[in-house]
């Protein structure tokens, strides 16, 4: 009788939960900053108390959740993609830059600039309907491999970081990513991987038009970029779709600089953290000189801003999910 | 111990809630249909059965959720903004539209067009802080009251609208506001009377840049329209915001169609809704003909398409909710 009281307690309360819950966290620092934050803004005695509706919690995604080197996933994504259609454009075998990507020529694919990147936009995330892409990135992200680890993209994603979801939600919090990565690219995939639902989902965006097809009502996606969620894109993000400052954000490279500022400037305790990439040998080592998460004001700025250095050698025992050969990349069934 | 087991059963599985939780609709087939609808794709044995994270719910605001007669609740609030800031702007006496709008002259505010809206939107709802319009629009929404029904406008809400959303979260839906106002314009007040958080509102947008003045870090309102949230817009606004289709959309102009048409052609069970104003004496009746929230293509296509047309006049048994005189608009103590 008492358990059960206590059960229907928890439930209907969810208190505070504790940090037995981040078991990748090496006990050090690091985890104290954030099991104390997460106490003092659920403790309903506490002066920072915050009511849940208000425990908004926004996450950066490539090389935050998951790994970005050597390349933004959505690059191999556009490079596989462009491979997979090269046999239906015969001229794309000369013609740029399809012809740098099917050559793997790099320099010459940044040489296109801004008028490659809208070709391959268009190629490989456009002029087609939501749906269709939808379940093109879905077929691509459940074989598609990293170089390095030989494991599904979705099985290179960091264990303590869902770890640190599941605690956050576990304590109210509603969790969010806000990623410079294709809105439409991550929501295929988030909720089984991060428990996090297509609707707590912010990226950059490409222009849509509706249109009525044979009676079939579509959403056709636009080769035009309409939104970029990155750097000082990220609050005006976070105000177009959340509407109110999170408390907490977690970022790792200078585009969630303005991110993390917006976060912590507002009033009341608010935790700003950011993924040091120090750990080579479990992962990659890059900061500064980095051509993909450059992280250098952010290294900077981080002890005057009062953010925490998360270190991927120091703070975490374990980096990715343990994953069968061969699985399906689903590390557990989430769901908020 | 049976009861505790039970609660604990109720609290875990979150099964289907009844139609006890709409009273102020009356017992007929349209509240049928709402409700034979949810328990269909609540049922877990049933063919029609969507998982809760998929139970997507959407509401127009304006005419759906609160009266739209005899202006927009938000053109009030341009008109009252505009007389409060006059004194600050002697030129207004003699400049248009700032004239027509203090002399109450519609045909001249009509006859400034794109031109006058754009001076407007930038006087009452541009260049200034988000935080700043939230305050403005949190003070005027407190104390502006209905001219005909003499009380606040957040006291003519629809009494069975607000039961209609509480029986779909009861019911492990999650609600949306799909609005052709503007976003930041309903915000502040829509968790407090809808129990809709600002999260799950969607709206017209205007553009915002983000600023650090002084250290402090600011997004500042522009006075550019950025996204209108109306008609073709209300499916893309719901793909960018949302990322999945709806499986309930509840409207009552013909800029809900698309929206209306977008849920009901997914797969599986859908329900589109339309409410018509067909009650004079306790609201207002209007449709073909009205200036404000024409309704004319919907009417004309609801049967083929299979939407239920709500008839206030004879699904309501009432239509706004209890509020004593002066009171401060809560009709309850709403969240999800």
């Amino acid at each position: 009788m008492r358990h059960l009281l206590t059960l229907v307690t928890l439930l209907t309360f969810s208190p505070f939960v504790s940090a037995e819950a981040l078991p990748s966290w090496t006990d050090g620092p690091t985890r104290t900053a954030i099991t104390a934050f997460v106490e003092d803004v659920t403790t309903a005695s506490s002066p920072s108390f915050v009511p849940p509706a208000e425990r908004i919690a926004v996450f950066d995604n490539d090389g935050t959740l998951w790994v970005e080197q050597p390349m933004y996933t959505q690059l191999a994504y556009v490079i596989d993609r462009v491979k997979a259609l090269a046999p239906a454009h015969p001229q794309w075998q000369e013609e740029q830059p399809f012809k740098a990507v099917l050559t793997g020529d790099l320099e010459a694919l940044k040489a296109s600039g801004m008028d490659g990147v809208t070709k391959l936009l268009a190629a490989t995330h456009a002029n087609m309907t939501t749906t269709e892409f939808e379940r093109i990135v879905s077929d691509w992200i459940a074989s598609a491999r990293h170089p390095r680890f030989d494991r599904l993209y979705t099985q290179v994603v960091y264990q303590p970081m869902l770890e640190l979801l599941d605690y956050l939600r576990a304590n109210s919090f509603k969790t969010f990513i806000v990623s410079g990565g294709g809105i439409d690219f991550m929501r295929p995939w988030t909720e089984r991987i991060y428990g996090i639902p297509p609707e707590q989902v912010i990226g950059s965006q490409i222009a849509m038009t509706y249109e009525v097809k044979n009676g079939t009502p579509v959403l056709m996606r636009k080769p035009e970029i309409a939104f970029i969620d990155d750097k000082a894109g990220k609050p005006a993000g976070i105000q177009q779709h959340i509407g109110r400052r999170p408390i907490l954000a977690f970022g790792n490279s200078d585009g969630d600089y303005q991110m993390l500022e917006w976060t912590t400037a507002g009033a009341g305790k608010r935790l700003g953290l950011i993924l040091h990439h120090d750990d080579g040998e479990r992962e990659y080592a890059y900061d500064r000189e980095s051509h993909v998460g450059r992280l250098s004001k952010g290294l900077d700025d981080a002890g005057s801003k009062g953010w925490v250095l998360v270190s991927m050698k120091r703070d975490w025992a374990r980096v990715f999910p343990s994953a069968p050969e061969g699985s399906t990349g689903t590390p557990s069934d989430r769901h908020e």
